[in-house]
């Protein structure tokens, strides 16, 4: 059945269309730098956001209209698959992601509550096989049950840890089964409200147990997804362990498990972190851990996650500039972990959002490709550090210096001269390059 | 000679004294916990603020009215080292702290530089043989000279990463000549304004190459001091390279050397970062990261350091705690990294406000130790985390749990119990204590 | 029947009790400064958070375990109102605070919703009238429901407004019937998203007459309690319109409606724009806007509203050392707008929670009261201002002088001579201040 | 002589050029909605940024290097009228603007300042005459000197509010002379440290006082410049008194001084108090405040005011469009209040970032103009706001309406019915109106 039947699909109509509902700048087969659009972006629709997300906020309830609204308990998470394939049909997104509490009801029991998991699974698996689609990552829900109040793999009630180690284990499972190319913990609960309260050397210790033994039970199975750990600052929580990627990179390279997981970064996790997207994204490449990107943007004035839709040109350029420049998103994704605003509550928003997101994705790597081929950042770059591929510089470089060698140099360079770095005039280059692809 | 003629050496007349020239908390040979106070805090007097600084602002010059004010050049350098040494007397503080260009005036060439530092230095230890007063630790200023724009080193200029190489040579040397207890990196310049013009693989390994060249010579002169890494997360820069406390255990685990350096940390770098000061300290101490302390406080209201003496009972009583929770601080210490206000512009002022700080942590020392002898704080966390001491928790612990072994618990632990946090008791219960000691 | 079985009446045990359920520091009929403690502080609890409050979060639902939640529908309205009134007598806390909604579901019509509304109306007046327990406001809450997802007052939707105008008119029947000492008005919603799709100037327009409608009716109907507006500056909004204390005054004074309405400060309001509580307490006092408090406090870490029961004790001595300069708080009082913890999830949370803001309010009291009998701020403000009070400056103050006179004065007064602010000074006092009560 | 060897005049060359000193969206003659670009943006030069600011910051000296550094004292302050009048017509700038103390320096006595004021005026006078160049605004520098510590025309010190009473005098007999459009009051330190120490209703009577002694004098000397102030939340003050636009409102409204006064806006100011820019413009422009903007932009992951260059094209196109939308800057302008970053320390430098800002500007005004022709926005707003037009909702807006004929209208009016607010949509728009100018 049909969710959707106001909207056909969508196509590619290029730039100067007026129409609301089509891509002005995303063509999924359309070449740049050698690559497909489609292999360069990799989208992919959150569940949660587009299917299981009502439109509340701490002050109001849900406000989103859908088609799907009536029915419930299974019906309605059987619904919810329809409408999914039917989206990523219409949209033109290859990929889907979710938690496992956004495709099916939790039971009485973890007994039950995995037979709703199994019953829907499957149809899932059903859809992939016929439509083509496929998932991204799945991860498990382990912040919104009221057992979780205190974390998951950081619980400070080893029962909560237990049932979480089960929970984690299923999602293994249906990973396998789904053919999923990542597994994602984002640890919404693990941080922590007070120190005061808090055995921080513990919950730490036994995170690190916990992803050991999820390694373990992956490599039984054969489970080869990529493991993402996905940072944020806080909220739920006052902090959260894996503030940001600097943060997690420290932890996994103290418990010796920096090999096996890479990060999956989002636009407003970082903000909220104090970074820049592209920030996070370099920091991530040059420790080679960059594994996914959860694309959307905050609203920089406000102190939350807002996870709005990105359409923000000069963000998508410089995200997909560290993407083409790290060499790509590999087996991660570019997944729309954004909701349509709360006044934006009608079915045709979700495409309008989907749209303005991959059209401003699309553009962004228009532009970051023009930035690449034309050498614009990297001739800026070179000339700026050409001092260390020559004499002293070139020393420091490969290690031959040492600070006795160094002063000796410093004590008859007089004065140093430097150059400007020309910050203005680079910004301005960027608005010319963005709107002229 | 005396520049403090007004004021007399600080006496402990304890609670209930109306002296504002005296002690009402620090007593330094007062026992807490089995040490002196004196033992346990180990303050420094942070030489840039108290004896440099002039209380200028970004929007208005200088306000302090200093009795040395009255010299320039070297003879401003020399009488700066004279009220230095009477103001440590006077205040009974027993170290400082001091960059190299706080103590002498930079010359035309790093020669003369070099020799106006020598000539000081010669006098500091001087007075540091006739007083007893100790160097906690020195370092190197380099982000005040336009040479360090871009950097030190991190610079994009390989003639100033030499230049900084060589001033840190000196700066060891001169650590060594004084007895300093730990070395001090506080990279100011080492981050970027602008990721579009900036290499920060190649900033972050020659960082890593300066630190190592730095081991090395301080290994060849037999210089045996703590080295120590100060974060913070921006300003000057856009971004500094050692943001935090994770950051920069990130930075140092990826380039081996995380068992050479511990960290020095400061109460408005964390707050401008995000945390809170006892965070920081946490996570460098499960780190065994834990060098010393920079106290001062900030105003969370406001985006930059603030630099303001610390007068905040809870924020001390937790650094406190942490601290000797942590075994102490070593070879570290409690640098006041704190200027009086603008508006605080007589010396006076620097009495006060250092007596101000130096109450409010002896007090927050008191407090910190009778939530330990009392196991206040102890007690809640041991029977939060009970679970793991025994049963499924064991089994986590010592790392015999599987996701099989843990499903097979969780399937048949139905349902699960939390209990509550507290948060709001434990709250009034710090407040108590802080009124009590 | 009885909803709190475990806990008797709170009694006044004082200073060094250890008996967590009960005060130390309140003691209703204490004398501070002429007025008992109860007149002075006239608390008050939140019904939302108390009552209806479950403790979800925007990634969980609620945690809370409450013994009314036996019930459901109309019971659970009248179960919530037995448990009020047993609450405030144990706690002894003589007023409540309440919105429409919190007190009585919705049902299918506003007639409906409005008979719900009748029939808890009149339970709740038996109660008062056999407890004696005061209402100290009511409100309409027009932002939870989806209708109301773009402003009540300020909706782009005449409809909305019109239904917006309904329930108020209710409420202030509602008021009226309860003897409401004051009637308040927050608007959740009434700001905007994004000002791109915003007719602003509109919406205030509109907004104004809305409140004149309000005061005619009030009027017409004999229902005397103050107006009150609750400024905030966002959250759920991008933007509110009434931002803070000035920005309400702003639009009160354009609108010739400074003389009907006073303000509802709250403290994590304050600081959500970027202000101490005291700073709006003082706007709102040196303007004659001061009515009544909403006692809580956020996280200056966090940018969100977390309502936390109020513990800190700088902020409380400072509330009431402003409340009692400004007069008192009239026919406002202090309204615990604040919310266990989700991690607090026990009944016996809900008394401590209390009892730990009730205590810190009382001792911040005690303390004001310290201050303001013996003039420590005071005589520091009078010296700092006192040439305002003689010469040129009394020429000032009385409107005497001109620029011209001043310019010949300061033509012959060189040098200008400041004393030090003294701020490090001051605010050790406060620690001993606090302290020593 | 000249002082820009390098640079010649900056030509109008278009869409296209490589050439980076060139304009290519400015044309100062094109005409746009039926006014010339150069009456639409009517841009200014900041005189203290690009020819007194040295490049300085908290942590490091200047790092500019000037032409006109090889003077100090009258010479120097001559240099810079030169290089400001070569500036100004190179960059085809037809406005400048100046704090006094930017223009000369201060001399040992107040009679000296002026005397070396006079010099310096009558230079400028000299070269505005010659060159056809305008002063957009001048003002007083009240937060440089130590003796406006505690403020100026809110100091605690009747000497220092006699000494800015002076200086204001000269100010406007310095505007009249040289023929300024506008006299701007920036209080820099008109607000508060800490309110423990602070009379906050003596320093707002004192700021009206004063501003009501400036109108006097306007008037006696028949200068009619349009008197603005410019609001700032915080930095250098921990709390400006004039925090935004609503609250400078709110004190011209109380002090009846709302007529007299319009606003000088600043980009990063209103991020600074939470604010966009374009919300700011239309709070002044609905409150008939509009006068004058000072064009840059902050960082807002930084927590101050970075003035840089504005090169954000959202932020401008919003700027222009509420600027034309209020019907156009009238005696205001768009001064760049915008410094060079540090490391940006050429001359060129100052060449290329104005044209960055300029052609930003430029492109933002086409951009507005393209939302305002094709009525995008106006269309939205007024489907929206449909209901307001007709029926209950026309009756809202005529002041027919009462509480109790609304409530009749919603009683019936079962259920309300809304509309998607399309903001994602909104924002692509804004996307592709921007690219195709």
């Amino acid at each position: 059945m049909a969710y959707f039947d106001n909207v056909g699909k969508i196509q590619f109509e290029g730039k100067g269309s007026d129409n609301p509902f089509a891509f002005k700048h995303y063509n999924p087969q359309e070449v740049v730098l050698g690559k497909t659009m489609e292999e360069h972006l990799r989208f992919a629709v959150a569940y949660w956001h587009t299917f299981t997300g009502e439109g509340s906020d701490p002050f109001g309830v849900g406000t989103a209209v859908r088609n799907w609204d009536r029915y419930s308990g299974m019906d309605l998470a059987k619904a919810r698959v329809e409408a999914n394939f039917e989206f990523l049909d219409k949209i033109n997104i290859p990929y889907y992601c979710f938690h496992d509490r956004d495709i099916a009801p939790e039971g009485e029991t973890l007994q039950e509550t995995n037979k709703n998991l199994d019953v829907i699974v499957s149809m899932l698996k059903d859809n992939m096989a016929s439509s083509g689609k496929k998932l991204l990552w799945n991860t498990a829900n382990m912040f919104t049950n009221p057992r979780f109040v205190f974390g998951a793999a950081t619980a400070v009630n080893a029962d909560v840890y237990a049932y979480a180690a089960a929970q984690v284990k299923k999602g293994l499972e249906v990973g396998k089964e789904l053919g999923a190319e990542n597994y994602v913990f984002w640890g919404g609960r693990e941080g922590y409200e007070t120190l005061l309260n808090t055995d921080m050397a513990l919950e730490l210790d036994n995170l690190a147990r916990f992803f050991q033994m999820a390694l373990a039970y992956a490599k039984e199975i054969g489970f080869d997804a990529q493991f993402l750990i996905e940072p944020k600052p806080k909220e739920p929580t006052k902090h959260q362990y894996d503030f940001d990627a600097a943060t997690t990179i420290a932890f996994l390279q103290k418990y010796g498990l920096a090999d096996k997981f890479k990060l999956n970064l989002e636009a407003n996790h970082a903000t909220l972190a104090g970074h820049t997207f592209e920030h996070e994204i370099r920091v991530a490449a040059i420790n080679g851990m960059l594994g996914s990107l959860d694309a959307n943007q905050g609203d920089l004035l406000l102190g939350w996650d807002t996870d709005e839709f990105p359409t923000d040109l000069y963000s998508t350029t410089l995200t997909m500039f560290e993407i083409v420049k790290a060499g790509g998103i590999g087996r991660g994704g570019i997944n729309f972990d954004a909701k349509v605003r709360r006044g934006s509550f009608e079915q045709d928003d979700l495409f309008l959002a989907h749209i303005a997101g991959m059209d401003t994705y699309a553009w962004g790597l228009k532009a970051a490709a023009k930035l690449i081929e034309e050498r614009v950042l990297d001739s800026i770059v070179e000339d700026r550090y050409r001092t260390f591929r020559e004499g002293i510089g070139a020393d420091i470089v490969s290690g031959k210096a040492t600070l006795a060698s160094l002063e000796q140099y410093a004590l008859q360079n007089n004065p140093i001269k430097n150059q400007s770095g020309r910050q203005e005039r680079i910004k301005l280059m960027i608005n010319e390059i963005i709107y002229s692809v």
